[in-house]
């Protein structure tokens, strides 16, 4: 990922930490200088590395949160 | 990832389709017969090839549902 430049603009939501400090966050990302994106990742500490993880659409953002919302979690 | 057995035992929510059938999709998914874990990913059209995606724990889950519930998507 060495050519991938990339800026977290906002985080929504720290979904998690690892025991080694690694968060799982839900974000707004900008990735070479474009337009930010919602992006669900694990990130280091200081946030200069990244885990796997997906950019998702606002359109994704809101069905997730219907299915979310229409399952059963608890 | 040719050595990784994975099995979609169920399908949550379909979140959207590419041009090319391609749908990110929450599932519940088996990763080498070990219990399955809630995993959000792109898939192709067969389901036999697998993009980038996040597996994700239960409270996860949940903490993602109250964040997105939390905020402004519309």
């Amino acid at each position: 990922m060495a050519d991938i430049k990339f800026e977290v603009k906002e985080t929504i939501g720290v979904l998690s930490e690892s025991a080694k400090g690694w968060t799982k966050e839900l974000n707004l990302v900008s990735w070479n200088d474009k337009a930010p994106k919602y992006d669900l990742r694990e990130w280091s500490p200081d946030h200069t590395k990244m885990g796997k993880g997906v950019t998702i659409t606002i359109d994704e953002l809101k069905k997730l949160r219907d299915v979310l919302n229409s399952i059963a979690l608890e």
